[in-house]
């Protein structure tokens, strides 16, 4: 099924930003479209921390994307006019150079010997792929959350490379409330005795952690709202086990339970950790001493910066600062305040919201 | 330090709710104030999940209590008119029955022998403690949170029993989001492998456990917006050890870290796993067929309904349901919503925002 992937190996040593380097990295990635009218228009996507480079189906790749809807001939981002390209963020298990990777020096996976990985990292491993496929400047750069913050990056670190980025559910830094949910996620799965200092083998996940750190990513991925409408307190269909009095009571701990139960398995662990951490870690302002003077730095033409009121983890505000930050900076900024219910997932699922707008804003390029 | 509490001993059997029977059951509260003036006098005090019934210093226990800047001479709840009560919720360790008790029937702790405990349970102890004071009607019964649901329960159960409701923070019942959050704290301690099914020993508690499930509880009783304000992207100060790439980096993390070590051992893991679910199983609606229903039956001559614009857990909007729901039964309603930043916390912290309002209400009745 990874028919589809591309991998672009590097021949020279990966520095990374805050201090070590990788030899032969790889970066996987997906096309699609026809690569005769790259370079000016070509649109590159970053992911969210969880997919993989699989954005849409294709003939090589049948199976849907994670932004099936979003990608293909006719589409919003469309392959009829578009050469579109999603990378597979560098510490990604999904054939990008990650924690779960060989280090070519030791012959043993990194494991936690991988260097601090930082979105700016993800950005320019991104750049590789770009400059490998002749796209000098793209027409576009698009991203939502981790995804987001890595086009961010990427317009900070490469003046000229864009002529357009789209920045959805993202945030020129973490907020406090942000960051301790998902330092929270990773204590859950450090303490996890299976996680072994990261040195747990295929036999021996930590299941659990990793089971528990996901259910506390689907709470605050969606908003209160959504799940009163969704669930109000209808109560779960399975019966509770006689003498368990803290089984499943609520279908929305069913759900929960389900979803993280599916989730689990399919994500390294320590990638996990680290991707998670990039988050935290990034801060625009580090391109420019404040977040105002770094988004004035960039040169892309326009600009689409789109939020959703009930997102907990990016709130609205934080794509406010982005839209106003842009715009004190002399760009043509397109700041789309959506009244989605689904919170930061909304990108994933409120499909008939964010497709017009995104379609409306590539086709005026 | 225990000086101040008092203990009520029921000689007859204690029927739960959802079935059971506890026996010899004892109910701990303290009291402020004095006894003569009981009965149309007595503020009937009810708790948060977590606190003791030391809600204020007295002569016989001058360490401060949760709510000190709350109750006293001159103070919002004046100890100088009313006779006050603060019944330690049944299921709570500090000295009411409890999973940590001893039944008396097998000489062994009750653990997850002790049966199912509603929220109606905790308000019919307290109504115990209430008649064997002499209080038929009380002046009011107060409650934040677990104590605001308690107070909703009592005047459901008890009509008559109080001329004036203060319900702060509470909810006629928990939405889903806050049922999700909750259910996922009890299941981060019972994966605690030290928690053997509830049979841990003093030397070997579900520490673990318990100082994750007390993180996610401090992150979400708090608001985004008062830790944006408090710790920015303030780093630590502690230094990272080397070799540790997931130590904490910022503030926000050292803050939760510390606090969380300090609850820790403070609380009995199988009473918080009681007392949560109570939380989440309470439905108002058993009490008339709905919320309204239920709300339309109280016979309080005045309710005040207070919550706070940043709650996440108990949202303002399930303050307003309460408030126009006792409205429609006919109730004099005093509906406050607070602009406090922090969160669910707000009653223990914001005291100058809370104060003057239950003082005047309190003034007037």
């Amino acid at each position: 099924m990874a028919a589809a992937r591309k991998i672009l190996e590097l021949d020279r040593p990966f520095e990374m930003r805050r201090g070590g380097a990788l030899q032969g990295v790889q970066i996987a990635y997906e096309t699609w479209g026809d690569p005769h009218v790259r370079d000016e228009n070509t649109i590159l996507i970053f992911t969210g921390l969880s997919p993989s480079a699989h954005a849409a189906s294709s003939t090589e790749d049948p199976a849907p994307g994670w932004w099936e809807d979003m990608i293909g001939p006719g589409r919003p981002i469309d392959t009829g006019r578009y050469f579109v390209v999603c990378v597979n963020s560098l510490g990604s298990p999904f054939g990008s150079t990650s924690p779960a990777s060989v280090n070519p020096l030791t012959g043993e996976p990194y494991r936690l010997t991988f260097p601090v990985l930082t979105v700016e990292d993800i950005a320019r491993a991104g750049h590789e792929v770009a400059l490998a496929l002749g796209v000098k400047k793209a027409a576009a750069v698009v991203g939502p959350s981790l995804g987001g913050m890595t086009v961010l990056a990427y317009c900070a670190l490469f003046p000229g490379a864009a002529r357009s980025v789209i920045s959805i559910s993202a945030a020129a830094r973490s907020a406090p409330f942000s960051i301790a949910l998902r330092s929270l996620q990773r204590e859950i799965i450090r303490r996890d005795p299976a996680w072994s200092d990261g040195a747990y083998t295929p036999d021996s996940m930590p299941v659990q952690g990793m089971r528990l750190a996901r259910k506390l990513g689907m709470i605050t991925y969606r908003s209160a709202r959504e799940w009163a409408q969704r669930f109000g307190r209808e109560r779960a269909s399975v019966e509770r086990k006689p003498g368990d009095p803290f089984g499943i009571d609520f279908e929305v701990e069913s759900y929960l339970e389900n979803h993280a139960a599916k989730f689990t398995g399919q994500f390294d662990p320590n990638c996990y950790l680290y991707l998670s951490r990039a988050m935290d870690l990034f801060d625009l302002a580090d391109h420019g001493g404040s977040v105002r003077e770094a988004l004035a730095s960039f040169t892309v033409e326009h600009a689409l910066i789109m939020g959703v009121q009930t997102d907990l983890l990016f709130p609205i505000e934080q794509q406010q600062e982005l839209a106003e930050g842009l715009q004190a900076g002399g760009r043509q900024v397109q700041f789309e305040r959506l009244d989605s219910l689904q919170g930061h997932d909304s990108f994933l699922v409120d499909m008939d919201r964010f497709r017009p707008i995104i379609a409306d804003f590539l086709h005026k390029l």
